[in-house]
């Protein structure tokens, strides 16, 4: 009961339906945006021929998702119903099996189910699962609405052991209110991957437009509800190893040096449906464009915990952890460490920031602030950041100790170890074909067609050439790149490129490979099969699009 | 004549053939070496069951590649003798030909060519050739002795125009002596790929003998003669931007605070035969151990700037360059630079090395000191540092401008710019099998036969995984590593690997593959054809190796 209530003290949410927020979709995302202001930068970003094609097909496509997701709710629904011949069993009898000598059993609204055996296979972690113990895991999966597709049910149906009373069931969910209910409203023209929490990228076909992604079609990745922050009583507390604990709120922060950084940030998942394809992983399934070019505005975390009271150097610190204000419903907050060289270099270049593309944060980018880390995956970009942590060693988070992590190919959730890898920080070289997208169809003018795309390297690696084949790699032409300078190693943004590359006589279609090499040299693996691993991150072979050719009279 | 007479004053070697070396090796390579601390090295690091069966091996293929050697230089001296038919030339007449406008003549030996179109050919650049403009390209080719093969040779005949008389002739080389005469003796298990300049590497089965590569079996990568340094008079020049010129003598160097650091140095064209077999290229054919692992004990790089007056964040200073006291038959020295960022970063550890694995640094590696650029390719780890000159740009050495660099598999002789690719500082992620070698017939033990090598990735990117597969990419183990503790990104020394794999019943052969993943999660491509460039450089596809199965009874 004592989750229940901070869960009601916390999350005062209202329900508020999807299609309500379908119904009242407007240009705006945030209230603390000026409008106009706002709409000008929509009008100068984005607006123009090929946007709106391209946006009223999002639209579309957006709107066939949602059918898609609400579908799939219903269809769902027959699961955790009463099972006939299993025994009806109580609230207080399920509470005792709470632990693996007790057995561990859960309840998902009338159903009854001894999990003992899958909580080593959960793809999220065992200790994750283990809140659920002796109880309902119907509030965890308000959180994690991945859970509610019918693979999922069906495998929790094998573990079923009995029934739970309707009177029960509704005992276990009351008092809960939508943690979904106050989401910021979102640009149409996002296509999204999951609902709650809600991610979505952009159609891949706009990505190359803008060097710098407008930020309302910047992808987004919550792991958790949006929280609802009040600004007037917001601070930001640090703590941790030989430092007196502070608070900062906004004003007090925009008070240090600010400094504004170019910066792609990426999601370790991108383009992991294109690993899907050798074999099922765990994670949604991004297409490529779960990644996007901003500048951010903000204040040097160095300068901060040097102001706290951290010394150079300082002795018993390697890590420096973030807490989010978004929060699972045990409380835990999402939360993410860096390496304390990372947080400390002088040209290390990471912000704790308050402004996106010059203007204040969006509430899905992280209102009020949030920490960039140039160079580094986007799940330690920490958003709506709450506290700062100064340690001696990692964050012991879920999303840091068992998630975002690379393994062999043959590693798999029966023997995977987490512990045996590092946490994803810098991610590798990486491009991909921006426009035309896979099997669109395209007239050739003078017997060429152009090809655009991106390329990035994490670790401040500038990307030095793309190279574009139509010949399964026979020959390969250099693209032309739309680069910032800035020195190596601490190039943080991303590289447009494009190239035109001829088409052969008669041909129905062609395949067109790119592939990025950075400034260390590094360059991308040829095929996801020998780099596939079980969560489908760090997914950078060559991106390989067919394009059809349109034969029409020129 | 100026040329000659210099050359004269600065290489006064004796003629001292390679046989009379062969005859008088035993081990032992350089004067500055305590004989008796010497030998122990060798006993303590390399002496072993193993290592003096190879060691005979070894001697044998060196034996057999002299032997080849000498076959090739006698084959070739057809090249340049009188042709029948052709004009003689006087010296004067030649000495006009000297530009574009009035064409450009050579002579070799009686041979006069006019090698105009040839210039923007030449591997070695356009303006390195030109310095024997007019005149005779012999003293070139006594240091350049790459050029001493038929194919070149033949080549050169294309370009024939005439003959020189005899006495002509002997002019033009006369008062040379050998520039090689006072190359050290090497140990007899190094491998050469050239002798003028002396190349070679040390058989691949040893390198993952020794997480510290013996110093006698490092390979040795030279571009020039290695030079006579009289340390009495050494001297470091240090000057440019922003500085008053100090020069500085090895006492004076060793009052800086000394650091040890852990680090490969490894040549950009390491594993450049395997590449060879996609498309020829231009560069010695390395095998897979143009890499070692060695500590340094040196100053640091920083220290001494700071000391000679350069500022922090020094104002139009880009790149610090640097020279070694060998030098080409103009006296131009072998030169390369490096980025201000690296040199300056106090983790970047940049060291200028008077030792090598606790002792003074061999001839072959640089005495008295050489520059240790961690995580960089080896042509930037200047060896017999002579000169440092704080600069606004990069070096304009043939080695920096028109040498290491990368391109795109379709760039050519005909098309490439060297200027459109930046030199290669840090190298991409590698590894390499070493036991077996290719070929190797191995007896399985319980089914299973060990595997064993080294990863290392540029950049100070640490090793964190290798993945070794026997069934062409199926399955995947993850070999056991061995590595120092250091932190990220300042991992300099190498990782060295090893795993056993099954052998599938009645199998004759098995092929087996390793790839490596660095702490940035960037992995090696999957082969070369992708990765192709006309120097063969940055070669770092998985590494595959056939290995025999002995059936013979257990």
């Amino acid at each position: 009961m004592a989750l229940k209530t901070s869960l009601k003290l916390r999350l005062p949410y209202q329900v508020h339906s999807y299609a309500q927020t379908l119904q009242a979709f407007k240009f705006s995302t945030q209230e603390n945006n000026d409008r106009s202001n706002y709409r000008k930068s929509i009008y100068k970003n984005v607006v123009g021929a090929t946007f709106v094609g391209v946006a009223s097909f999002a639209l579309y496509r957006y709107l066939e998702d949602e059918k898609k997701v609400l579908a799939a709710t219903e269809e769902i629904t027959q699961s955790g119903n009463v099972k006939e011949g299993l025994p009806f069993y109580s609230l207080d009898e399920i509470r005792k099996h709470d632990s693996k000598e007790k057995k561990i059993w859960i309840t998902y609204k009338q159903g009854v189910y001894d999990i003992t055996e899958f909580i080593p296979k959960h793809p999220g972690g065992g200790e994750k699962i283990m809140m659920a113990a002796g109880g309902s895991v119907d509030p965890f999966w308000m959180i994690y609405g991945v859970h509610r597709n019918q693979d999922i049910l069906n495998m929790l149906e094998q573990y079923r052991i009995g029934n739970l009373s309707e009177e029960e069931s509704k005992i276990s969910v009351q008092d809960m209110s939508d943690p979904y209910a106050f989401e910021p409203r979102r640009h149409p023209a996002l296509q999204p991957r999951s609902l709650k929490p809600y991610n979505a990228e952009p159609p891949l076909k706009l990505l190359a437009d803008n060097f710098i992604t407008p930020t309302e079609l910047f992808f987004v990745r919550n792991h958790l509800p949006v929280p609802e922050i009040d600004i007037a009583t917001y601070e930001i507390e640090i703590e941790g190893v030989g430092l007196k604990p502070i608070k900062l709120n906004l004003e007090k922060l925009k008070k240090f040096k600010r400094h504004t950084v170019t910066a792609a940030v990426q999601c370790s998942g991108n383009r992991r449906s294109e690993m899907i394809e050798v074999k099922p992983v765990k994670g949604l399934s991004w297409g490529q464009a779960a990644i996007g070019n901003a500048t951010w505005t903000g204040v040097r975390l160095r300068d901060v915990l040097l102001a706290a009271g951290l010394k150079e150097d300082p002795k018993g610190v390697e890590h420096i952890q973030f807490e989010g204000l978004d929060t699972d419903p045990s409380m835990n907050p999402y939360g993410a460490s860096i390496p304390i060289e990372k947080a400390l270099d002088p040209k290390g270049d990471v912000l704790l920031a308050f402004e996106m593309n010059g203007q204040p944060l969006t509430k899905d980018h992280g209102y009020p602030v949030r920490v960039v880390v140039p160079g580094v995956t986007g799940a330690r970009n920490v958003k709506w950041l709450g506290k700062i942590i100064v340690s001696g060693k990692e964050s012991d988070s879920h999303w840091q100790q068992n998630d975002y992590k690379g393994f062999s190919p043959s590693t798999d959730w029966d023997t995977v170890d987490f512990s045996s890898a590092p946490a994803i920080q810098e991610l590798p070289v990486i491009s991909a074909i921006c426009d035309p997208i896979q099997n669109e169809k395209v007239k050739p003018v003078n017997g060429k067609i152009p090809i655009r795309g991106y390329a990035w390297s994490g670790g401040g690696r500038k990307i030095v050439r793309v190279d574009v084949t139509w010949d399964q790699g026979k020959t390969w032409s250099v693209a032309t790149l739309e680069q910032e300078e800035a020195k190596h190693p601490h190039h943080w943004g991303w590289s447009l490129w494009k190239v035109e590359v001829p088409v052969p006589q008669n041909a129905d279609k062609i395949e067109v490979w790119a592939k990025a090499v950075d400034s260390q040299y590094n360059s991308q693996p040829e095929s996801f099969a020998n780099i596939w691993n079980l969560r489908g991150v760090l997914s950078n072979a060559y991106h390989r699009v067919t394009v059809n050719i349109d034969k029409g009279k020129k």
